[in-house]
């Protein structure tokens, strides 16, 4: 399944050119953004929409109103937008609430929003929770603002609606279950995380194609109630979901970074700390803050979920700002994050324990046409190697995994050794 | 409880006064010395004295008889006294029995005691267990003895008594115990041990003041046979104790040292290790040398005792001489001894586990108003994160400690932010 | 039981000696090589024969027939012997069915094994499970060889016979049982393995001497073959084997290097790691390739079995070539091999747990004679400071090997320690 170098830097295209279409949508934690994404989204495989409605009880929290969002500015006396939501949707506080009239400068400074250390950048900012409006704009244009009278308007409505939430389930041998989580909620943000949306979609298509051990279960939704919706709806069903991966920010040209899971003594946290590792990645414990891992790792459910991004959020200077464009979002990073992501889902696919037939002393591979005949040299070839280390471990205790660690090699040249031996008969499921 | 900069200057000089005044008593394992010791202790929180008469057994040892020491010379011919206990009480072996006679410098040599590496300090020596006796002096003096008649006195007595021993109990909320052990037995040293005294007698003063959970038992009495006595007449209640530290040599410049218990993986052991740490000191394993930890971590008590110290016994040149003085000891060293022991006790004290009444997802603390409402920002709020590092870890499983420790910060922040949560019933006692 | 430097030279030079007489024999996995190899061995200690007749089953494996081998030769058409398995017994391929007959170069080639990156040295090369045959012979010979026919003769049989196994039992106090097993069928390659049945024969020689609380039992057979029938022979007898070690190429002067059982985690692992660390070795991990501490970790048997060398397989430019001389091996390794192989197997054998006798509080050591009388130094005593590491874990669970490891010291002297203390009724069996 792994791809070669074209067609990897062509997939990171693909990918890019997906990322640029979907980046002027206005998306937020509901509305017709965020249904718009997931059916430009299903183009590379389709995604089931399910409309939670507003109101709907989940632990702690309610699904909220439903925002939509037609205009906002602020105009000067003369009536030429100073502040413009369509120039860009990060101008305007996510969930505002309606407001139309005439503002002070002073009265209006509480509801404007801006980085002193990056005036030249619109912050992204929201209130979801708490009815409140706002305008975010650059620092720089921020300080040139006159004392004067504004007119300000944001066209917006609270409503009663739905969440939306989208799924991908690929059905595999086993009920047994991986999810990969991708949070839909943000505006134009590129890295943050259409990359992680983009990803998703076109890991759901590279294993709709193959043979899957695990059912498969790709999900979207919001940030935080999109996941906390999720799990009440399907409480039940959790009960299935041995591995997990949320995805965010995987195009920035950063390093792949891994964060446990909660506990952090996962399979998922062993797979992936290799896979990240021999990317020049590196591994980071579990942490309360982030994204949707917060939700799948809280106590209650502790889900063996842990999350893959290449520079985590807070981290670099253009996020959840207007710096977090197409253009920061590279082609080889996405291309790059899609293959560890796919490697570690492979690999937590593929691992399994078996048991030698042969546990006394080791079988003959020889007369089974698997070892050379000619012996004596100072090194086992290989192939013949990766079968040895199988044999040695195959012992119901160590997985695959476990054996490929082990020998320090890849899982997958591990794993075909095993498939050689059970077509042999000489390792079996336990 | 933690004191400010001016706070914990004025402690130190405050306990640096008791030591110069507790310095010229002659202590011992047994005698007046450690009585007046205890009562002027008294002063900082009163001190109970208990007396286990001379012969009580305690498993494989007995209570020793008392030693009375009045007066101890030697004298020449001049009737000059060229060794005096009166000029310091270093200069009599401890528990030396009486001797009165005329000596010449051959027989008398085998009882004289001296450092050649140190000539100008006098040793510290004892005999408790083999009747004995001798004078110490310093290496310098010996070499100018000319061979002549000497008088020598030994003014004492070993009679039937009782070994003192001295305590403070403050009750808790629980039966389960912390003990704090400081041996009483040294003469006129300052850094071994009035050091550890007088902190340990502040320790009991500061937790006498504020709530506590466990039981605190401050124990007073000699080396090895005073723990021993101790733990004999207490064996049935030892039962209760779950946590203890040893106190000793907490006055001189070097970093402190924590030493861990018998096994090391004690909840002391990972909070004093953290608080030490922290402190810039190091910690080093059990090894079955040192002071009363020895008996509280024998194994047929095993006990979670550590022992706390900054420069350990034998690694300083003034150790067991007259070399250490008051000026040896450093205020500022007794006040973060102080602190560093205050710290460990505090944590080892209100550690707990939590569970959280919404375990599912995270609980909204926006709507309690404990979470800021205008989202977006690069990182979340310290407050916050503390609130948000005990949920995600209230999972009936790991401690307090074991969240501060897994966050990397001090106890008292994520003990602070667990006790909001408990006001708010968001977690709760297990 | 451990030699000074001068006997340790001595038993070096012995060893060497053996080493050269043993050096001419052509051994194979069966044959008179061997039976004469075992014979010459007994002159340190008898080793019984046992022959294990051709086609015995053994798991997945069959005993094969004997091979004989009288003579072979590759002739130039003036009858002048090109190669001669006279002038090394390395010339030919070892298990070479019988062949007469007139070969042209061309089809003579197959047969040829040479070594061009070595190109003075005869490659070792092997077909017992394949009939085959054939020459090997220095590259720098090859590449000379005109075109023309030469007269191949391999005078040599496949036979109903036996393989010959050979064995030392050393009864102990007890039934369980250390292995030391040694790999008998190498012809004239002297570090692999002259060395290790050297090195083998002198310690079962030096056990004998001494009392033994465990049944040593010291194995020599072919590699592979030999250790997976005497597992079949004796499969039932293996619940008995608590440790063992493989032994081979003791004798060339690289560091000692210690190669884990399959799981690591095994007395022999870390008694080992010590010994072989102190002398300047290393450690490394199981793998599934070596000698025949395969079979004897197989998953099957799992047997705590390690593997001493110095230089492992493969690692030295002379291995398995006839670079692997007499004069490759050295006494002095030869001896250091022999001393650590037997402190490792002392160990294991003498390695117990012991419970105090006086577990709550010290024991009073003084009036046993055990301690000191005149108190106060300090640091302990190097003999009292080992009484006491054994006194504060005599606790059921640490054996005298776990003390030393935490104490930092040689088992031997913790052992002494312990030793003195059960003469003195201080500690006993648990």
């Amino acid at each position: 399944m792994a791809a070669d170098g074209s067609e990897a830097a062509a997939l990171g295209e693909t990918m890019h050119a997906m990322v640029r279409a979907l980046y002027p949508l206005c998306r937020s934690i509901t509305g017709d953004g965020v249904r718009e994404t997931l059916r430009m989204l299903s183009a590379v495989h389709p995604i089931v929409q399910r409309e939670v409605p507003s109101g709907t009880q989940a632990f702690d929290w309610e699904a909220p109103k439903e925002w939509v969002i037609r205009d906002a500015w602020i105009a000067g006396p003369d009536g030429r937008r100073i502040v413009d939501f369509r120039a860009h949707n990060l101008h305007v506080m996510n969930y505002s609430v309606p407001v139309r009239g005439q503002f002070s400068l002073e009265a209006l400074r509480p509801h404007l929003f801006s980085l002193p250390d990056r005036p030249t950048l619109i912050p992204y900012r929201t209130s979801y929770w708490s009815p409140n409006w706002g305008f975010c704009l650059p620092h720089s244009l921020l300080e040139t603002l006159p004392e004067q009278t504004y007119e300000v308007v944001i066209d917006s409505e609270l409503k009663d609606g739905a969440v939306t939430l989208g799924e991908i389930v690929l059905p595999g041998e086993s009920a047994d279950e991986i999810i990969v989580s991708t949070h839909t909620c943000h505006p134009s943000l590129a890295n943050d995380n259409l990359s992680g949306l983009v990803v998703s979609a076109h890991l759901a298509a590279a294993f709709a194609r193959g043979p899957r051990r695990h059912t498969f279960r790709f999900l979207y939704g919001p940030g935080t109630i999109g996941s906390i919706l999720w799990l009440a709806l399907n409480e039940a069903h959790t009960r299935h979901v041995r591995h997990g991966l949320v995805l965010t920010g995987m195009g920035d040209d950063g390093p792949l970074v891994y964060k446990r899971s909660r506990l952090g003594d996962k399979l998922v946290d062993r797979v992936a700390a290799r896979v990240v590792g021999e990317a020049g990645g590196r591994v980071i414990d579990y942490y309360p803050y982030g994204y949707d891992e917060r939700q799948f790792c809280s106590p209650g459910f502790d889900l063996a979920v842990g999350r893959l991004s290449r520079t985590p959020h807070g981290e670099y200077p253009e996020y959840h700002t207007s710096g977090d464009t197409p253009e920061f979002v590279k082609p080889a990073a996405l291309a790059a994050s899609f293959e560890a992501a796919r490697t570690i889902l492979e690999t937590l696919d593929r691992d399994r324990v078996v048991v030698s037939t042969n546990p006394k002393g080791e079988p003959r591979l020889g007369k089974r046409g698997l070892y050379r005949q000619v012996a004596g040299q100072a090194s086992a070839r290989p192939d013949e190697m990766a079968l040895l280390w199988v044999l040695a471990y195959a012992d119901g205790v160590h997985s695959l995994h476990d054996i490929a660690a082990r020998a320090g090699w890849p899982f997958a040249r591990i794993e075909a050794a095993a498939s050689v031996l059970e077509r042999h008969g000489l390792v079996r499921a336990p």
